[in-house]
C-alpha cells in the first residue's frame, strides 16, 4: 500500500490527527501496517498478545465475551472507518478486562502497533484523551447490549436480532443457523428453535434449510416496541 | 463547611487538580457544594436531571440498572474518595446510556455542578481526559459485573436452588458447603463462592462456617423471575 493511502486514512479517521506534530505523524505512519483478516479469524483474544489499535478500512469486527463453557455474548460490532481500541487494552491501564474480537467477514485494517501507541498516548494528551473517549463510546455500546441481554424477554431479543440482520443484509433471507443465532444473542439453540417456530406459526418468518425468511416485517417490528 | 476543607478534599481527590490554573481552582471551589444523602435515597436516575460529579467524602453509592419490570442489576459501588462521574453523563457525549445511583448508606459528598464541569472539561483537556479515564474505570467494573451475572444465568440458578432448599428446610440456614451446592447445580465451587459473595454484598444472604443464611427472601425471589 502506498504511504499516501495510509496517511489519508489516518488523516480522515485517526481521532487526534490534527493535534499530531509533523514528527508524530511520520512516526505514526511508520508504525502502521496493513493487517487483513479472513472471515471467522480471531483478531484479538485473552490468550493472544495485545496487538494494537485497528482502523477498519473495510469489513466488520465483532467484539464478544467468552465464558469458560465457550458461550459467546456479542457486545458490539465495528465497521468501515471505526477504530478498534480494545485490542490495545494492554496499553490503557484503566481497562482491566479482556474481550474477544473476531472478523465477521473478510476485513481489511490498518494496525497501529501497541508499544508505539502507548508512547504516543504518553507524549500527547490529545491522543490519550481520544483513546479513552473511544473506549467510553464502546462502554455505551456494551451497556446497550447488556440492557438487551439482561432485561428483554427472549421473543423481543430475537426480534431485535432478526430485524438488525435484515437491515444489514438488505432484506430477504437471513442465512444463519439457530446455533449461530443462539450464540449471538446469548441463548441456547433449543430456545431459539422454539421461538423461531413460534414466529413461523405467527406468520412472521418462514423457516427453511439454513435460512430464515422474514415474511412480515411489521409484525416483527411490533415485537420490539 | 469551611472552604479549606473542600479545597483539601479536591486537592487530594480531584484527578486533574495539579493541571488547574489558580483561576480554575477558585472557580471549581465556588461551583462545589456539600450534598448529603440519607440511606436508600435516589441520587441519580433516568428521570432526574443530571446533577454533576460527586466526590464521596464518606459512605457508599451504588450504581445499578433498572429494567421496565423493576429488576435491579448492581453494576458497581463507590466509596470514600471515589468520584461518581456517571451522574454527570449528560455533559459527556460519549456516554449515551443512563444508570441509577442510590445511597446505600448515609453518604456525604461534594457535588461539582454539571454545567460548570462541562465548561471546565471544554477548557482544560486534562480534566476532560481524567473524566473519560474515570468512566473507563467504571467500564472495567461493569464488565466484571457482567461476567459475574451473565454467564449461564448463574445468579438465577443459584437463587432457584437456595429458594428450593429454603422451602424444604422450612426457612433459616442452609447447611451445605459451596462444594455441595456446586455439585447440585452443575457448576464449579469457585463460581458458587464468588456468586454467594455477590449475594452477600447485596444483603441477600449471610455466609458463615458451613452455612448460608437467607436474609432477604424477597430479593432472592426477585432473581428467579
Amino acid at each position: 500500500m502506498p504511504k499516501s493511502e495510509a496517511a489519508s486514512l489516518l488523516e480522515r479517521y485517526f481521532p487526534a490527527w490534527e493535534h499530531l506534530s509533523p514528527e508524530e505523524r511520520t512516526a505514526l505512519l511508520s508504525n502502521t501496517m496493513e493487517a487483513n483478516y479472513k472471515k471467522g479469524v480471531c483478531v484479538h483474544g485473552a490468550e493472544r498478545e495485545c496487538i494494537g489499535v485497528l482502523l477498519i478500512k473495510k469489513g466488520t469486527l465483532r467484539t464478544y465475551m467468552l465464558s469458560e463453557e465457550g458461550r459467546e455474548i456479542t457486545l458490539f460490532r465495528l465497521g468501515n472507518g471505526d477504530l478498534c481500541i480494545l485490542s490495545a487494552s494492554c496499553v490503557m491501564d484503566a481497562i482491566t478486562f479482556d474481550v474477544q474480537v473476531d472478523a465477521e467477514e473478510d476485513t481489511e485494517t490498518l494496525l497501529i502497533n501497541a508499544s508505539f501507541f502507548s508512547r504516543l498516548m504518553a507524549n500527547n494528551i490529545h491522543v490519550e484523551c481520544a483513546a479513552y473517549r473511544i473506549a467510553v463510546d464502546r462502554f455505551s455500546d456494551v451497556m446497550w447490549a447488556m440492557q438487551q441481554i439482561l432485561f428483554m424477554s427472549m421473543d423481543r431479543r430475537l426480534a431485535v436480532f432478526l430485524s438488525d440482520e435484515l437491515s444489514k443484509s438488505g432484506g430477504g433471507t437471513i442465512m444463519l443457523t439457530h446455533e449461530q443465532i443462539a450464540r449471538y444473542i446469548g441463548s441456547a439453540r433449543e430456545v431459539v428453535t422454539r421461538m423461531l417456530k413460534y414466529f413461523a406459526s405467527e406468520g412472521i418468518v418462514e423457516l427453511s434449510r439454513g435460512g430464515i425468511k422474514v415474511l412480515d416485517k411489521n409484525k416483527l417490528k411490533g415485537l420490539i416496541k
